[in-house]
């Protein structure tokens, strides 16, 4: 495939992004993502900023290649880590998880590429109006914290290429080189992957167990769990009922975020696959080894060639 | 693009299949699309065995290119249905809506190709080891009755394509070139459409209202009422809240099957956008103007080979 308006304006050789995935985006795997020619993402949600330095620092010693770092806009620190960011010579930020109207002056002065996740039509909009340098439109099938308009990848790439006119990437149910080619014909420049990322050899922040039950998920076998409260993307069992009874109940946002948090910050400890939480994309049933980073994009970038030329006459 | 297996498979020019829509896909839409060189689809749910004996025959009358019956499984009357569906000719028969392991003799034995709608890779392998000849997989964001199984497009058709031999149809979300060309890198030989069919000018079926509610309609325009008891892919109105209410007391799947049954055969009463029935699939943001079925069809086939070449360095 050619190389698309998003590895020009980024520096990298293919058009594939490390989704930030809180815990388990570290400095050290968002470097080896970038040293395979993608772009990695270092992930700072649920960390301090100096835990976040230093993942950034982590990344640089890994690394000589471009990598972004995301800051989630539900962070109170959100000024101070944009600060560290930029202190560290990052030149790519994502943000994701807010409105980046409030931080748009501040984030466009700082002279980095931005990259911004939304989830429906109307948020890419605002996000290009505000001068997002690249729009990454995140659909349902997406692992983890969830939007509650339940737009599809399928249904929502061609709409908000169609909306914008920054580059676009799409994220959510993306695993392989068939769905990397097809957000291409859906009008994407990009993809961007986590839970394929999840079950890489040099992800080390989510436990055997954890990379067992996502290759032994079925196409059917996660859920958005707390829907009303707070949805959330993850495998089906126990604990998911057991977050639904909550969720029935009337329990609130806070309630369920106090119960998941200390979860979330602590994937590495779940081993019963009954009962730990296993965030994950609904795309994990389509993944069935482990690889390396490096192996598993060159695959796909590879695949999808060889892909193109078969749907040809 | 190359003509796919499906079209070898059914006799037609372009691998996309009119969805059988319940009061919508009549004798005389099924015959334009059949007319324009893809596979129309006469449906049956709703009418009578006679009804549809006439429906079949006024298919026939407009068309003298292969077309398909839908008989939905949840017939109590399903015998009867195939025997017409023989009786008239029809050498393509589509099922949904149930467990096709029932009448795999009875279809087998017809001598008809046999197409079976599934919404998850244990339906499309069961489907397979029953015998049909194509396996129609539908993703979450189709309009309409609704699996609770909620697999998306993206996520679905790399799955079911790799569990099964036979050809596979992606339905859901799918309205242009580019989404027919992302269904082919998923692996699919070919698309069924509903929701981009509904608003053609040969759809008689539904009110000019019903028309403009989809062409007005934005990305986040529809959701999946009635969860618990009956889930409908249908437009977020006041009848969509009402009915939402409903589910929540608890109200059984036969007594929301009531209250829509009258509506759902009477789609062209529809007249008011807020308390209407707007049955629908996601993808209705896509759609910004009515077309003919040749228009569509045409277009979808003509665009989707500019596209393909475009995607090359």
């Amino acid at each position: 495939m050619k190389r698309t308006k998003l590895c020009e304006l980024l520096g990298i050789e293919h058009p594939i992004i490390l989704g930030a995935m809180g815990g388990i985006s570290t400095g050290k795997l968002a470097a080896s993502v970038s040293n395979a020619g993608a772009l990695g993402s270092v992930a700072t949600a649920f960390i301090s900023i100096e835990e976040a330095r230093r993942e950034i620092q982590e990344c640089k010693r890994f690394t000589n290649k471009p990598f972004a770092v995301n800051c989630p806009l539900f962070r109170p620190d959100v000024n101070e880590m944009l600060d560290i960011i930029i202190e560290e010579g990052v030149s790519i930020i994502s943000t994701s998880a807010g409105s980046p109207d409030r931080w748009a002056e501040k984030i466009k002065g700082l002279g980095a590429k931005w990259l911004h996740v939304v989830s429906n039509v109307r948020g890419a909009v605002r996000a290009a109006a505000t001068g997002v340098d690249v729009v990454i439109a995140e659909g349902t099938e997406s692992g983890g914290i969830a939007s509650r308009d339940e737009v599809t990848t399928m249904v929502l790439i061609p709409q908000v290429v169609d909306a914008v006119k920054v580059p676009v990437v799409a994220a959510g149910g993306i695993a392989d080189a068939r769905g990397f080619l097809a957000a291409l014909a859906l009008g994407a420049q990009g993809v961007q992957i986590g839970t394929a990322f999840l079950t890489t050899k040099e992800c080390d922040r989510i436990s055997d167990t954890y990379k067992q039950v996502l290759l032994n998920a079925s196409d059917t076998a996660t859920g958005l769990a707390t829907r009303k409260a707070y949805p959330v993307r993850i495998i089906k069992n126990k604990l998911f009922d057991t977050l639904q009874h909550l969720d029935e109940e009337g329990k609130s946002r806070e309630e369920i975020q106090m119960m998941l948090a200390p979860k979330m910050i602590n994937l590495s400890q779940e081993n019963d696959p009954e009962n730990g939480l296993y965030v994950t994309g609904q795309v994990a049933g389509l993944i069935h080894e482990i690889k390396t980073v490096k192996e598993l994009i060159e695959g796909i970038v590879t695949e999808s060639e060889k892909l193109y030329h078969s749907l040809a006459g």
